[in-house]
C-alpha cells in the first residue's frame, strides 16, 4: 500500500541503512541527501526507490562502501578522479568540490570520475555550484537501454546532462535531462496502469516503431531523443553519445555495451575497457566571464522574458527549466514524499533485515 | 541555373568580395575558409549562400570590417571577447585560438564572445581543436525562429552545439547540431519543392501542429529538439535555452527575442540588454584526463563498436556523428559543390557589383 512520508523519516532510514553496510558517517550523510533530493524534487526513480538495488550491488562487491577516492591525474583546471568503487552519489559531490575548488583557483573546473557507480540525479551535482556563484555541469553514463539510431541494439544509457544556472530574485535555472526521448520511470508507470505509450518513446527488438510499454522489456529499446531519424533522433544519440565519451573514455571508465548494470543480477561483460562506469562535472565561476550581478540581473531579465511569452494554451504557460522541481521540493517539503506500495514493501524487507524501522 | 563550382573557385571569390568590402587579407583569407567549410561538408545553408546576406548587414554598418577584437575579461582558464561587431566567422576562431592557448597552459580553455555576428557553421570552430589532441567545443544563438515549449512567440534561434572530438586510425567524433527539431534549410527545400513537412518541425502562428512548410514564414516556429511536449520538446527547448545562455547572457551579447535578425531588411529591437549576438567556444587537453594516446585506441574501440551494431535495415547502418559530413567533403573536394540557381544569381549579382567574376 501507498503511504506518505516525511523527508527527514526518509533521510534518516537511508543514511541508517548506509552505515549499516559499512558506510562512515559522512559518506551515509552524503549519499542520503543526494537520494532524497531525487524525492523531494519528483523524480521518484532516482531517490529511495533505488536504495535496495544499491545495497544488492555492494552484496555482489560491485559497490566498495569504504571507497579511497583519489586524484590521478590533474592540471590547474581539471582532474581525474579514481572512485574506487564507491556509490556514484558519494564521489560525483566529491569530484564537484575539486571542481569549485579549481574554479576559485582559475576560472573553470572540470573533473571526470572513473570507477564509479549511479550518481543518483545529474541536478543534485551541477547544483552545488549555485552558492559559489558558479556555472555547474554534470553527466554520467549510464547502463544500455537507448539505440543509436538505425541500431536494433542498445549501447547507450538514459545519459543525462544536468547545468545549473544562478539568477539574482529568480529561481535558479536548472536543467537536468536525459538524453533520450522518455525516461525509464515513464514506461513502469504505464506498464503498472497496463497502458499503452505514445509513438517516438521506444522500439521494438526488430527496430520497429512501438506504442508497447512493455517494449524494452522484450528486447527493444528507448529511442534517443528527437525519436525516429525524420525527427532528428540523431541529434539525440549524439548527445548521449557525447555524454557516454565525456564521462567514461576522458577518464577510463567503461563505455557504450560495457556500462556494468544497474540490476544486480545481471553480471559485468567480460574484457570490460575501463572500470565501473564514469562521470564528468565541472564548474565556471560566473566571473570569470563578467561581474555576477550584472550576469544575475540578466538571468532575472531572461527568466522573467520567456515566462512571460503569449501561450499556446491559457493553462499552461512557458516553464523555465527546474521549475517543476522547485514547486514539488516546496510542495514535499512541506507535505511529505509519497511512496507507492512496491516501494514501501521495498524499504520495509530492507529495514527488517537491517533491523531499522522506516 | 544550377552549377558546380569547384572549392577553390568559390573560396577565391568569397575572399575577393570579403577584401572589398574592407577586410584585411587574413580576414578575409579566414571567414572565406569557415564559409567554404559549409559547403564542403554539405551544410549548403551555412556556405556561401550567405555571403550577400553578410554584405548587406556590412551596409547596415552591423557588421565591422575592421573590427579590434579584444580580450576585455579574463582569468587562466577562461576569457570574454569584444569582437567589435566583426563578421563571427572571425571572431569564433579568434576565441578559439585564444581558448586553444589557454588550455595549454592550464589544461582547458573558454572564451565567450559578445557583439559578435553570425559563425557560419561550429564545427569549424570546434574543429580547430583536433590538432592538438583536445576536445573542442563550440555554439552560438542565433535569430529567434523556435518556440520554447508551450509559447506562441519565437524566443530562441535554432542555437546549435558543436562538439569535436579526436581519434586515432578513426575519423573524429564531429557533434555539430541545431537544437531545433529541423533546420531552417530543410524548410526552404521543401518550399521550393512545394511539398509539406512532417509533423513535428514546425507550428502554425496559433501554436497547433501543422505540416506546412511556410508556416514559420507565416508567423509560426519551428519546435524545439524533441518536437512536442510529449515527445520531449521541453528538452530541445531547455537544451536551446542553455546555448542562448552560455552564448549571450554570460557575455554580455543579446539573447532570446533581442538576437539581432540576420536579415538586413529587419532593424534590431530597440533598448537592447547587449551588444550584438554572442558564442561561446572552448578546448580541453586530452592529456589534461589521461594520456592522450589511450584515450584516442579507445576512441577508435567506441567508434568501431557503434558502426558494428546489427542495423534495423541492411541499408542504413549506425553513423558517428560527422561521418556523412567527411564522406561529403571528400566527394566535393574532387567533384565540386553544386549552387542551386538562385545562389547562382546571387554570387553572380554580387560579383557584378564589386567586379570580380565568380
Amino acid at each position: 500500500m501507498s503511504a506518505i512520508y516525511s523527508r527527514d523519516q526518509l533521510y534518516s532510514f537511508t543514511k541508517n541503512i548506509l552505515l549499516k553496510i559499512g558506510h562512515s558517517n559522512e559518506h551515509a550523510q552524503l549519499a542520503a541527501d543526494v537520494l532524497l533530493a531525487a524525492d523531494i524534487r519528483g523524480i521518484d526513480s532516482h531517490g529511495v526507490a533505488r536504495l535496495s538495488g544499491y545495497v544488492r550491488l555492494w552484496e555482489k562487491n560491485r559497490v566498495n562502501a569504504k571507497p579511497n577516492m583519489k586524484v590521478i591525474h590533474e592540471t590547474p583546471s581539471t582532474a581525474t578522479v579514481d572512485a574506487d568503487a564507491a556509490l556514484g552519489l558519494i564521489s560525483a559531490p566529491f569530484a564537484m568540490n575539486i571542481a569549485i575548488e579549481k574554479a576559485k583557483q582559475c576560472g573553470s573546473g572540470w573533473v571526470s570520475v572513473m570507477n564509479s557507480n549511479h550518481f543518483g540525479i545529474a541536478g543534485y551535482h551541477s547544483m552545488m555550484a549555485l552558492n559559489h556563484d558558479m556555472i555547474g555541469f554534470a553527466m554520467t553514463n549510464a547502463s544500455p537501454l537507448v539505440a543509436p539510431t538505425f541500431s536494433k541494439e542498445r549501447l547507450l544509457g538514459t545519459n543525462p546532462i544536468s547545468v545549473a544556472i544562478p539568477a539574482l530574485k529568480e529561481k535558479p535555472f536548472v536543467l537536468d535531462m536525459a538524453t533520450s526521448s522518455a525516461a525509464n520511470g515513464k514506461l513502469e508507470i504505464a506498464q503498472r496502469e497496463g497502458k499503452s505509450i505514445p509513438l517516438g518513446w521506444v522500439q521494438d527488438k526488430e527496430g520497429n516503431d512501438s506504442t508497447d510499454a512493455n517494449a524494452v522489456k522484450n528486447g527493444g529499446a528507448l529511442l534517443p531523443l528527437g525519436s525516429s531519424h525524420d525527427a532528428a533522433g540523431h541529434k539525440g544519440y549524439g548527445l548521449g553519445a557525447l555524454v557516454d565519451i565525456m564521462s567514461a573514455v576522458l577518464g577510463g571508465a567503461n563505455y557504450g555495451p560495457w556500462v556494468p548494470p544497474f540490476v544486480a543480477f545481471l553480471d559485468p561483460l567480460p574484457d570490460l575497457p575501463g572500470k565501473g562506469l564514469g562521470h564528468f562535472v565541472g564548474a565556471m565561476r560566473i566571473d570569470a566571464f563578467r561581474p555576477a550581478a550584472d550576469f544575475k540581473k540578466h538571468m532575472d531579465n531572461w527568466i522573467q522574458r520567456f515566462k512571460s511569452a503569449p501561450a499556446i494554451d491559457i493553462a499552461e504557460r512557458v516553464l523555465i527549466p527546474g521549475e517543476p522541481e522547485f514547486s514539488m521540493t516546496e510542495y514535499r517539503l512541506k507535505n511529505g514524499i509519497p511512496l507507492n506500495g512496491n516501494v514501501v514493501k521495498d524499504l520495509a524487507a530492507l529495514g527488517e533485515r537491517f533491523n531499522i524501522s522506516l
